[in-house]
């Protein structure tokens, strides 16, 4: 296997090391956050597998493990919503990467269409035990996913 | 419990609705993405169950849960550094969201007393298959977390 990355040591030296030793979960994943390179603002949260996290360090494009569909995902390989990849970053325990990303096309990064999957605010201050109501932000969306994905 | 909440329905409520219907994982958790208030940048991952999604939005503090001690965490109540939230929102899919804060204290929200958890690249480009390496960002505890920690 290609894409095997060395095990984890300790504590000190998964914190505070320069070897990329990325720490998967129970199901091979981590979380990847990808921002948008212009305004950093975070557009999607999606998960990486050894071989996803392998290829966008290697290609510099943003690759994904898909949890619904279970397989390798070239974000944009159907959209055209390519990322190209203008940073990434580990978290200090090495179970998180955050991606900063330039998206081809029109831009969006989420299946609905929007720029941001994150186009619904939660008004804070709502009580605990009741339902709590959504706001939209105003991101709309900037291509038709039917005309893309189908359904 | 006080803290349960609607079950989510079709693809259409959870991704076009305005009622907040997490879908947790298997674990009971969803991820929770902390950006700074200021800045935009992204400066810690982490997990929040039902109890600490819904604290958080009734208080307007960060709450999470804590993977490695297995507890409902409030952000800042051993280190000071507690996180004012003044934005939440919620994913298409509803099973991720991001809180921009403005955190208490040094500012730190990493354990290692650094500003952001995000604290080292990965420099893009490392072959598949080779120990890839890392680089500092330069960002610098701000505080001695042995001091507040032990250890």
């Amino acid at each position: 296997m290609t894409t095997a990355f060395p095990a984890p040591g300790s504590h000190e030296e998964i914190e505070e090391g320069l070897v990329l030793t990325p720490r998967f979960d129970g199901d091979g994943l981590l979380a990847a956050i990808a921002v948008d390179d212009q305004t950093g603002e975070v557009v999607m949260v999606a998960w990486m597998n050894a071989e996803a996290l392998a290829r966008t360090i290697a290609t510099g494009e943003g690759w994904y493990w898909s949890r619904s569909r279970k397989e390798l995902w070239h974000k944009g390989a159907t959209s055209g919503h390519v990322q190209t990849v203008t940073d990434l970053r580990i978290d200090c325990d090495q179970d998180a990467v955050v991606l900063r990303v330039r998206t081809a096309g029109t831009g969006a990064n989420c299946h609905t269409g929007r720029k941001s999957c994150f186009y619904r605010r939660v008004p804070l201050g709502q009580a605990e035990g009741t339902p709590a109501r959504l706001e939209p932000t105003g991101d709309q969306p900037l291509f038709d996913p039917k005309a893309v994905y189908g359904g």
